[in-house]
């Protein structure tokens, strides 16, 4: 597998683009479209909050149709809570795209990301359609990734190419989401933030579920930036079979490669969003080794890191340990203290549930202040592992968030 | 039921003396005592954490002895994560203060707060307990109050008086936490926050832990500061039956009138935590009515008062509302969105899962200036709600949070 360069358009056969339709007040880009020049099978991931936006509610229903084509997103306003005049408008979202497209209305799913609470101006997204499908382009996925970011500082885009057997498969994708960020796995669902993956694999639908439920467990779902679980979260993936290669329809080693060069793809982009999170100044990435069962292990590294006191302690250069101890015992899993060992970095700080006298607080003190920084906890009391990943709390984030909706 | 002036030496017989030991760098008062002038009962509430500091596995300990007399207390220092030595040394703090009162050292109930993975300075405090005892007064509740304090800008007193028959009881008490306060009952135990309650009412230890439980569950354990679990959270309660009253032994009516007058002076030390929030401006009110049961209400109304997002809108004084609707969506109970109804103070914004049109956004935007911000989540299935506390999310927060240790 190799990292190439471009998002959404990298695999063959997807067009994307976006435009400014005035939802946002800032006059920058907020209408976006990806379009696949044959019909693609499409799997998707939505958000487990019970206030279902609009457009999920719609996606969730059109994902059941057999193949899709495109993909319409608007960013500035949520359509959430806004009953059925919301639902009517995420319909006609598609619908507007479908028909342009020549399309059927179930071959077109739709995202939405914005504040909540404010009725979608669907006559500005209507007069907006016709130029955002002239605009659709094989280099369009820059401005796709532009038009779909809210309080994101930067474009977040990433593509890979896979060998499959004699073929070559690409893998492109982009995503927004730098605030209200919390996905979290149900047993009635899933859900993710808004990204979009696109790949000229030929893959079943069923296989490429699969893929997407595996990338999306130890990526997507294992990153926060405050803790709160949006109502709009998405992700969705789409597979044209344009590369020609044998069709994986069943979990054999070109499934395996290409689940695995899927979860690159959604991980790498999940980091992006930590490192972009809202006010951010440092990434964190929280490693939990040694526990008796992988949901242990992800529930301990999601509780530490979601710690805003840890999260505040980052942002200072603090090396306040004291406060992933914390965290992990407050993680409702039952750990032994006594096994337990905390590493900043090369330093170990605990061990065996004990304060190591004279640990190099110089050196724990030098790792705090870098711009990535790297805890483990180490538990002993099994093989299981997993990573999560955060970024720190700044006077920053307090102040996008104090000023977001007026 | 009267207020009365005063904390925990309002009851009689209680005498309560905080002074220096230089265990805070600041040079404030750090070590803390209450003693009664005769033999109490006790019952008391401790952290879920599974790290649970010394302290608080010592008086887990101590808690199933028959009395008590005194409770000993450090601020600067947690002696968590210090393994044998920290037992050893809140051990001491007992035995420190047992053998200068003449107790048996069960008979002395031990906490800390403060950071988390330094070794106790156990000197300081054995030189300080002669001071600490000496000083010792009925009118030294607010002392004791002063000494508990760690970032805590003011002290949280209250007393009460209740008559029980022809008797009057007194309850006082005195807590401290503004910071990492997020206590949670668990099938396995309590958690609560640093606080101390003194009652002269007799009363056995049977039933005052009965009541002590209903009172922690609808005040501690539904305030939230940062969403971060302690693993020193301790409330401790004696009385010392000086009052002269029947003692309580069952159910009866008297019980209810204690109980009652216990929740009250618990639930407003609880909300004094949040008043004083870790650079709290605002303070946060979310009641949820129409619930289908207690724990789905309490599940709702303490989700919403974790949100940073929430929080952070309060700040900027931003009626940002839809950041109330993803936080109970959030909540992992199965809400019907279509029956549910958001007010601002008097102003509702959401009608049936609708966005309310024409809503008057000046009134909720003058609300949320305020310094008292009023939130309720209506459901309309149910009969059973709940309220929980919260405060804002400020820079002063951020501050704190990133320069404690260093």
């Amino acid at each position: 597998m190799i990292i190439i360069p471009g998002g959404v358009t990298a695999p063959k056969g997807f067009l994307a683009s976006g435009v400014k339709a005035g939802i946002k007040k800032s006059g920058k880009k907020d209408l976006a479209l990806i379009c696949s020049e044959v019909p693609a099978v499409a799997a998707g991931a939505f958000t487990a909050n019970v206030f279902k936006a609009s457009p999920v509610k719609v996606s969730l229903k059109h994902i059941t149709h057999k193949t899709h084509q495109a993909v319409i997103v608007n960013s500035g306003n949520a359509n959430c809570a806004n009953g059925r005049a919301g639902d009517r408008d995420a319909l006609s979202m598609a619908r507007f795209a479908a028909e342009t497209l020549a399309l059927k209305r179930e071959a077109v799913l739709v995202a939405s990301t914005g504040i909540i609470g404010r009725y979608l101006p669907i006559e500005k997204i209507r007069k907006a359609v016709p130029a955002l499908i002239g605009a659709l382009s094989e280099d369009g996925g820059a401005s796709f990734a532009e038009a779909i970011m809210t309080t994101d500082t930067k474009k977040k885009e990433i593509a890979v190419k896979v060998k499959l057997g004699g073929s070559v498969v690409a893998i492109g994708g982009a995503c927004k989401g730098v605030g209200m960020i919390y996905p979290e796995i149900k047993a009635a669902g899933h859900a993710t933030m808004l990204c979009f993956i696109t790949t000229d694999a030929a893959v079943s639908k069923k296989m490429l579920g699969a893929a997407l439920d595996e990338a999306v467990a130890d990526s997507f779902n294992m990153v926060s930036v405050d803790g709160d679980m949006s109502t709009n979260d998405m992700c969705l993936v789409l597979a044209n079979g344009m590369a020609g290669n044998r069709r994986i329809a069943a979990k054999n080693r070109d499934y395996a490669a290409f689940a695995s060069a899927l979860k690159f793809v959604a991980t790498e982009l999940a980091k992006k969003m930590a490192r972009d999170g809202e006010g951010a100044t440092k990434f964190i990435e929280i490693k939990v080794t040694g526990a008796k069962t992988a949901a242990d292990a992800k529930d301990i590294a999601r509780k530490v890191s979601t710690s805003t006191l840890l999260k505040c302690a980052v942002f200072g250069g603090d090396p306040n340990w004291g406060r992933v101890v914390a965290a992990a015992g407050a993680s409702g899993v039952a750990i032994d203290p006594g096994t337990v060992d905390i590493y900043l970095g090369g330093v170990k700080v605990l061990s065996n549930g004990m304060t190591v006298r004279g640990y190099d607080l110089k050196k724990a003190e030098a790792l705090f202040k870098k711009d990535a920084i790297d805890i483990k906890v180490g538990l002993k009391s099994g093989k299981h592992e997993a990573t999560a990943w955060t970024c720190d709390l700044s006077h920053k984030y307090v102040e996008i968030n104090s000023e977001y909706s007026t």
